[in-house]
């Protein structure tokens, strides 16, 4: 069956910009998961007026809504206030989670003030929820159309609770989950994707196949839901068909990151990798040192910003660096032959360019990127000119030379 | 005059967990600057009656609705499209906007597929913002009671219209903003923080002081505004006590970073900096080098993995590494002159650490990090231990750094 599922979180701190709100984030993943897309998000603050009209709002909509924030003890805290009154209904302290409270406050060796037997009131009717994770209970009660889940917003107690009572609630009622795929591609522009993929997309929606994109920039995931019989064979046909659409441009399937992959294909096949980087200015270095374990792969990167480095560190002779400029396809040569040799690595990777903002010239603007890559079988030297700020310019430039080894090293 | 905003953002991606919504929480600050703090916002997907849905009810309510996302090139794109059916107004091409889309095509030697057309229709009517940061132009109509905006979701071109266009749009209709405050703190708990902060912020609350942090891990911002009269000298009045009550663990104050600190005290002083990483990885070289301009001040990095490395490249005795092992002060001590001497250096850094997840012992656990500066006047070694996993382990390691640097050059 479809659950209409909308999640309602309260707080004037999540309005000011000064938390995040990561906890609807976390839970939409989850029910995704579960073949549950979320029909909408709505933030309000710490207002009477707001909270009254999104709670009839989402409950008029919704069969379900995860409401989050605002049982704390202070009187900003509005929550059960305002779904008794939705409901109609009046409070009522709860003895038991009265003796929780006072119970845990014990344990912590703290006194507990009038304020927090606030947190033991709820809308008659409620259905209250234990939190093992901190001291406000969170509650459930029907209102409008929907079932209605009050939270805490504190992290763990709201995805305690979640884990414990909504999810399997919502298991429960969508049955069994749909088969679920991600693709990760690399060196393709969103819109080439999306081209690519509308004939399968096409072929595949009145199916009841959900797709969906991820921007994790400069990578694209691709992902797809596939519900019902046959689900794994299906999401597994549409998998290969998206195999042959993209080849060599999906770096990884799941979990799968691309680091990671360069990383542990190096170990597999006993070989390492050293690097020079001018531009990326140790932003390679970092990708591949961010794998656990990279250590089996990886001695030495070189963060070479000065000409005398690269010719002090890395043997660049000087007489190239003068006569093509340090951006330049020689330069980037014999830096990733110069890491490849120094560091005794199967391979070397050698990255220079113009990160920006200042730098370009009409020849070599603001975004050229000059790379290499020395191996066994000699060095094979690319150029890119790159969109985007001195931020975007040297992550996309480190993430191409990783693809680019992974391509060398499938 | 009280001013209210909405934010209305659209995209499957962010009902899915994929994606989470950075862009309102750093419009909400920026407008919390201007005194205004956002009423509410909506979080819708690509499907044509919930956006119409939700366009009806933010425009409705608001006075300005900040939307986003929906400008691609695909069939899931459908702001234009639903903005220009709740005007009642059919959508029109701009022949200004599609030369300047297939202009940029040119220029980064991509072809342009048909879809990219559609990014250059809006509802009749509509003023067009011109993107300088990406493909998708925005535009800006009236809708119910509301201006509305309709903005792409990638983040810089977001941002940048927002700068550019809303920003100044605000602060124009909201009159004098209140007077705001902002210092970046570095090496201190939060709770610490907040005890400290307490008592300046009771005695401030009355009289119309806002107060907020702003989690920047591993730094901590903390941030204030006063309204009315005298409010920059009230400001001021208050930034004196929170000096005074956090002395040098404050770092920054306003837009100030802590790397472009660093880099620009180093150029004022004529002084260069050295680095040798080894469980950072090229961490602190990346944060040095992401600052532009900074190889006025910053020649190489050493990421030395190996102890060979250690000994090749930065001349850290093999003795030293087999006495001690090289998580250790004096190896810690020897990659800072090493990477000193070698990189001719004012100053040279060495880091040297357990990051884990595994590599921990009893006597030197995950987390464990020896770092040394190395300067004119000696070097000063020092050790942490950090809580948290490898990501976080690195990156408060490489801050750390960086932070008894930005102490010793001040």
């Amino acid at each position: 069956m479809s659950l209409v599922v909308e999640i309602l979180s309260t707080g004037d701190e999540l309005l000011t910009g000064q938390v995040v709100d990561t906890n609807s984030a976390w839970l939409m993943d989850r029910l995704w998961d579960l073949g549950v897309m979320v029909r909408r998000k709505t933030l309000v603050g710490d207002d009477r007026q707001d909270l009254l009209a999104a709670l009839a709002e989402t409950t008029g909509r919704a069969d379900l809504v995860v409401m989050s924030g605002g049982l704390g003890p202070t009187e900003d805290d509005l929550t059960a206030e305002c779904a008794a009154a939705a409901m109609g209904v009046p409070l009522e302290e709860d003895a038991a989670s009265l003796q929780a409270i006072r119970r845990r406050f014990e344990k912590l060796g703290r006194t507990m003030t009038p304020n927090n037997a606030k947190q033991a009131r709820f809308p008659r009717g409620a259905i209250i929820i234990p939190n093992r994770f901190g001291t406000a209970p969170g509650f459930r009660v029907v209102l409008g159309r929907a079932e209605l889940f009050c939270l805490p917003g504190v992290p763990n107690e709201y995805r305690g609770i979640c884990e414990q009572v909504v999810l399997p609630g919502v298991a429960a009622r969508v049955g069994a989950p749909p088969a679920a795929r991600l693709v990760k591609l690399f060196g393709i522009p969103e819109s080439h994707a999306d081209h690519a993929m509308r004939p399968i997309m096409d072929a595949a929606e009145n199916a009841g196949v959900r797709f969906g994109y991820r921007a994790h920039w400069p990578e694209i995931h691709v992902k797809w839901t596939v519900p019902g019989e046959d689900a794994e064979s299906r999401a597994e046909r549409i998998l290969a068909e998206v195999r042959r659409v993209f080849g060599d441009a999906i770096f990884g399937e799941g979990k799968q990151d691309l680091a990671q992959l360069v990383v542990e294909r190096l170990v597999a096949r006993g070989e390492r990798l050293a690097l020079a980087e001018s531009c990326t200015g140790g932003l390679l270095s970092q990708l591949v040192t961010s794998v656990p374990g990279a250590s089996a792969a990886f001695d030495v990167g070189v963060v070479a910003y000065a000409n005398t480095v690269k010719t002090a560190i890395l043997g660049v002779p000087a007489e190239l660096l003068t006569a093509h400029g340090a951006v330049s396809e020689p330069v980037a040569r014999a830096m990733a032959e110069g890491a490849r040799l120094r560091g005794r690595a199967t391979w070397g990777i050698g990255i220079t360019g113009v990160a920006g903002p200042s730098g370009g010239t009409p020849e070599k603007p603001v975004g050229t990127v000059h790379m290499a890559i020395a191996g066994p079988q000699g060095t094979q030297p690319w150029e890119r000119r790159f969109p985007g700020d001195r931020e975007r310019i040297r992550k996309i430039a480190a993430h191409d030379a990783l693809n680019q080894l992974r391509l060398l090293i499938r």
